[in-house]
């Protein structure tokens, strides 16, 4: 109980980051009330849907969790109506965003556990589940996903994802393999935003020298 | 049995309109034959199909819907060999496109309450029904989603199916309470363009004054 | 037992292809290496995921086919690390390519059979599974897709699945008529690179003369 109350929260938590940065893209891209509504929705449960979609796990969840709808028309209004809400505490919202990041990559890859996917699927459902809601919301804002040529985002969930199959595999308490994964997802993400670091584009275009 | 058939009378009517519409943006962009009528069939269908992926209502209701599949062709090819169809009968198509954002919303809702979603829910499906057609043939047309920033269009299914909420509290009879909601919504949508409304940017750049 | 050798054979150099062509579309836009995995993975298994989404026949195939996955990111870190794979191997990659558009709109064409929809439904399950991984690549990548305006490509697919379809009406023995069908869609495509070939716009801007 106590466990699902923790999962509720960081759950919470981590859809209210994922519902303000939507909705700040949004005003950025000078979107109108309902647009701003809709990106927050979809970055906020974008992840989740296509996994749920891929998997035929239907009809997707928030059809039936008016907790998340309600966080979310929440967030996004607070940011809509608190003038630079997303520039007073960002720290906050990174934080409660790297939260989310890992918390979700769990969910996602509790899901492929459950439906007994092989390691490797499960941490592409994780990975989905945690960045997709970013894809989605970056193509209808009509940009190339930042998270295929800006951030170090994925691959945190990559890389805390390994890590849990690895504790697995060494008989880690599961509780507390769960929770070094998301501490090293969150970890990875501070140290690369922090430190600037991104992975480098495929080929620099050169001047001949 | 006059109720199917007015249904379905609308119902064509709405596809022919989200047809023409489609085909018209997709000739302006230049693209090419089935460039146009992929477009002209995606703003038709694309709503409904959205729907039922995340109901899990499949397969897909227009696979075994031939009627609707010639209707698209049929308007699209129209609308291309007729040139300037759009602009020729302009007040037709664009009361024939309010119809089909009335009726489709009403089939959305429809959709919901016969799967026992709370109220809330079924007005999101009725206008993800009435609406995501059009943002999905905006983002294969590289461009932010119409509805996002421009257009009093989702405003009006929610606002019409609220209403429709209202009535059935209010024990009004179905059938009389269905057509309210989609006039309703073509009123809203017909004053919204005849007066120029739209919902403004949450935040207007300004110059320091 | 070789029958499905040889389709395996297909399925494979198609996927790889299309992975490859995939990865080159995301190094050119200069995405890093996540970015190039997920487009050169989209690009593949895109159409078929699409097509099992509209059917409901899910899980999607790929999460239980470690086969495919290992190919797609085997082909796509190649073309990473073998600077311009893409081109120093051009003919090779386009036979793939239209080896692959001829198989994969078979596969969805029988998905399609087996399910028991009408002969025009097929065909465009076929056309789906073989031409929307390109499409949804294309809007990832921000751009209006290559095949809704500048290639023949499609086209292919619809008349090498109208002629199986003829072949099939005149009892042609079953895989005559699919080797038939295979070759012919990679013979349009060929003539159609070959002689530059595409769809007209539906409107030409011009001058007033």
């Amino acid at each position: 109980m106590p466990s699902i109350d923790f999962r509720t929260l960081i759950d919470v938590l981590g859809t209210v980051a994922f519902a303000v940065s939507g909705a700040s893209h949004a005003i950025e891209k000078k979107l109108d009330i309902f647009g701003v509504l809709i990106i927050a929705f979809v970055t906020s449960i974008g992840g989740g849907t296509l996994r749920d979609m891929l998997l035929g796990d239907l009809p997707v969840n928030w059809l039936r969790n008016e907790l998340i709808i309600g966080v979310i028309l929440g967030a996004a209004l607070l940011t809509v109506f608190i003038k630079g809400l997303e520039q007073k505490i960002p720290n906050t919202l990174f934080l409660f965003d790297s939260l989310g990041l890992g918390l979700f990559t769990l969910v996602g890859m509790d899901k492929g556990f459950d439906a007994g996917f092989p390691p490797g699927i499960c941490i592409a459902l994780g990975t989905i589940t945690a960045c997709f809601g970013g894809v989605i919301r970056d193509v209808l804002l009509n940009q190339v996903p930042l998270i295929f040529h800006k951030e170090i985002y994925a691959s945190a969930c990559i890389a805390g994802g390994s890590l849990l199959l690895l504790l697995q595999h060494l008989h880690v308490k599961p509780t507390l393999a769960e929770i070094i994964c998301i501490i090293s997802i969150v970890c990875i993400r501070i140290v690369a935003v922090k430190y600037k670091l991104t992975l480098l584009p495929i080929r620099e275009t050169k001047h001949p020298s």
